[in-house]
């Protein structure tokens, strides 16, 4: 499948990245889990980590944004509080957020360094992927989050239909994973999406010749990264700017959509730990808006690249209780 | 000058009200005082009405969001705390805002009921339209933000260069106040923009063949009124869709804009005043979401009005000290 | 043990309900699970159940206040958006959130009538334990936690050293469960609190006159429950009235202290479900004030309740690693 | 009259700094203007300049905490949005705030370097003095609030029935203006009250043996000054400790009680202005703890003050409509 690019489809007015993809911010690995079983489990999980080292004692500054809090995103209250990240970022699907929980504490209990650790804030995002997954199954299992974590790497991100986007549907079409990334000066943005919402769809501002069912459910998590030095609250502010990109795609921002957006840093100079405060200049709010617009941009590239690096997928709708196909955009 | 529609763009899927204006929510009264004077006065304010009566003592359900918070939106926690509106809404320039307040303050304890009033909640939403205005000179004055309440009349809603959207800018062209409405089953749905924002422009998502300037300044202010009954919760839900709107036209959602969007319900059921309580049964978030979809309907076209309606203007950049000419987007 | 008014202590001017308990609301259950096993397992949770139905079908409004937001506090923004509660309220150790998000997804799918329900928002709070419990072993379990809520009992409520109490500090000295209530006009309030803060501990505003340490490490929640109804918005400045309590006893309110409050109504008039919105008269602002002071005063007797119930206890230091005694403050 | 020391009243552990007020952290400043004029008139205002120079063009960072909202503090979403302050901060009457504002506006257009400003964030608290003071008169005026500007000077502050606080009540007896401060480490942090709100009296926990009236009615707006390199967001939650300091003190957190909490840092290291991003390393979050405690025992100090300070005052019911006296609390 060709993405959004490869179709002739260029998203605003940043260069990409080397590999228009999350993992252009150095330092940043994603893992998938896919789990596509049967008739009926068509689920999985993506990790999303910021460093490849102990992110417990090496933390790095996060904000988070929410336009539609419908939705069971963990860890919200201490990344809003303290400003930071201490565990890696795992998506998964509704019902299975308290697993990913537990696998993120359990992986960084384990970790070298982390033996006596008494408290971690799990970050995870969900979206429900229950229109093609058995999603009261019990999949991904604690281990299968675990795995996911395990998997992570840098380089290119497999698209579409892997990981938490195994089962998921976006403007009636089959939804998956996405990413994209932006050159800002001498900074990287990158963001990955897990799309599952709807709307009416716009590809670069355009209505579809045939639209896709008006399908209005769902949700979508979106995790930005940049090597660029900022606190928290511009973060947070970054965070925000991605619900630009979303609305840009044609969402119905309906009330059942959980729509939630993560960044942080990895710049140096911003990281944090025990006794070891952040130091060194961070970006001025008039320095902010190249970032702003580029989070937009990205954003939105997520989403199309997720739409069609997605394929159509039989499985199961655990709502009604029978078998459900879904198209790809370009079926 | 035509608008939006009579230049054949219809915005989405719900059908307009009778006058495609926020009035066409029953009750709701606009008023504009316009001030251009000699070469560097280019400015005024917008009321905006919820009803006809003693707001004070009949008050009605409201809620705001904000997606960028800078700016000078004035009785921003109290909305918040309370979920009410107790003034009607001026919007007016950013430095104004004082004069503003003390116009809403001194209109409310002279109403007929009020005379043992001693606390005032006074609703103020602001753009700065310094690249026309002369906006350090001192308008509009008290008693001319008193005029813009008292010219608040039910009916067709003047857009364009009119208003608080006397000197605004936007995308580099000139702004203005626009408006829209939506029917949406049984309920009416309106939105009022002050609109001085930036970006790269789409109309109903296409790009102008020949862009205006790259211009990412200014801000927006957004009131949503219907008649739908929605609790404080609802409307600032509502009110967080507006945005939806303002992202399609393209928003470069920058460090310096202010991003406001105010809704309010006009329903008899959900009035209250000093020891009356509302009553009656509100809309459950389950029903929300064509009144979700309809207010980024209406906010993107009510956007485009304001942008049609706008002559082009030569003013006073109090910023830079020098005149300035702005063309309008169909010059 | 006695409890605070046992002692001649009484705090406040509002009377206390007959058991002076959360569950002198009609309707409202909790359950224990104590966890005392060998020299290190010193844990539990702690179930509260708004009423003895689906709580997924017929949800109650509620809503949640954060003081300081270092916590893993679970569902929060989906409380937030939608103002309600679909499932039961557990209290757990800090990292068996996971798990207890695990049991209450499982009790729900498990409810009559929820065979096809594919999304639900877990509600959880915590406190740490790790200073008297070996936190990292995995208890809870998902079992265990299901446990609680199946034990979950209108009537006399066990304190101290019990469910998510059984391992907790507070003030240097054992803490643990406690809860209180207030009668406010025709309407009940009560309030259960999960006590493991630090600072210098204040008897209603009388310093002790010995001092424990002066130890100002880790968290409280504080779940609130009335017959009264209210919006979700009055039920969330409910909770804030909370922390008037907390900070009574002489919190210190530290970095590291998560501080959460859970305030939810009973009234039929306010429950909601699928196609059924709230109705009726709810309690306007202006008569929110008495049960704002009550709000206070219960959760100031509800620590005192939990501290003058805890007994002494060896236990295990997860994060010394070392076995480790709590006296209690009668001791 | 003597201040709480005086009285052999010491709240908390931390020793006081020399004056034990906001001033001793150096730069700051305070300025009072006091109406008191015939029968009616018993008001004024009060400045905090967190230091001598261009405030406009040599920010600090600062952040706001709310636990009611019920009343008409200005500024508050830039502040929360850009994390400091770019005017002084006045402190007047809830009738004033417009003309608080239009005098930091015209102040800061009026400094040397500021003759292109065309964007004002004013910052203003506010407390209803209508039991005492004929709010509805109009003053202070621009000038007046001007002249609390031009009045503000390093070193010892006037406390009691001065400034903002000339005509405030608190727990049904005469509050006013009230100050403390604390030493924490090599750090100072101080506070300044405006005290008009109620509950049941704690004098260092200690209820009066005679109680003053149970009158719940009125607000409080702290502001909270450190040379502790603080980002925006410790700022914020260090504001939020001053409620501690509140609740303390027997406050009842009525529904009709603003209470707003600003905190800001001079460290030189934080300072900002256009194309000047602040530098320099911040304290963490686990070194917050000291100032956190140390916040909430300066607030408490800081309303004893105010009490201690003020006199017994006859003025003009402006919501009955008639004289009332109100007997300072020593009286």
């Amino acid at each position: 499948m060709p993405r959004a690019r490869d179709k002739g489809i260029v998203i605003g007015r940043f260069a990409a990245g080397p590999l228009n993809a999350i993992t252009d911010v150095a330092g940043v690995a994603v893992g998938h889990v896919t789990l596509v079983e049967g008739d009926r489990i068509r689920t999985g999980a993506t990790a999303v980590l910021p460093h490849g080292g102990n992110l417990f004692r090496d933390r790095v500054p996060a904000g988070v944004s929410i336009l539609n809090g419908f939705g069971k995103f963990a860890g919200l209250s201490q990344v809003q509080e303290l400003g930071e990240l201490e565990t890696p970022i795992l998506l998964t699907n509704t019902l299975a957020v308290g697993r990913a929980v537990q696998a993120l504490v359990s992986h960084t209990l384990a970790q070298p360094g982390n033996d006596r650790v008494t408290s971690v804030n799990a970050v995870v995002g969900e979206t429900n992927d229950s229109r093609l997954n058995d999603i009261r199954a019990g999949r991904p299992t604690v281990d299968e989050h675990r795995a996911a974590l395990a998997a992570a790497r840098p380089g290119p991100v497999a698209e579409g239909c892997v990981g938490a986007g195994t089962g998921t549907v976006a403007f009636g079409v089959k939804g998956g994973i996405g990413t994209a990334s932006r050159i800002v000066g001498p900074h990287v943005l990158g963001v990955l999406v897990q799309a599952n919402y709807g709307g009416t769809l716009r590809i670069d501002g355009a209505p579809l010749p045939q639209r896709p069912e008006h399908d209005v459910d769902g949700s979508i998590v979106m995790v930005l990264a940049t090597d660029a030095p900022l606190c928290a609250r511009n973060l947070t502010r970054l965070a925000t700017r991605a619900f630009g990109g979303l609305a840009r795609t044609g969402a119905a921002l309906s009330n059942g959509s959980g729509d939630y957006a993560l960044a942080f840093s990895t710049a140096e100079s911003q990281r944090r730990g025990p006794g070891r405060p952040p130091s060194g200049t961070v970006m001025g709010n008039d320095e902010m808006s190249p970032l702003f617009e580029a989070a937009i941009e990205a954003s939105e590239e997520a989403i199309l690249n997720a739409l069609f690096m997605a394929t159509g997928m039989q499985g199961w709708n655990a709502g009604q209780g029978d078998a459900e196909i879904v198209a790809a955009i370009g079926d």
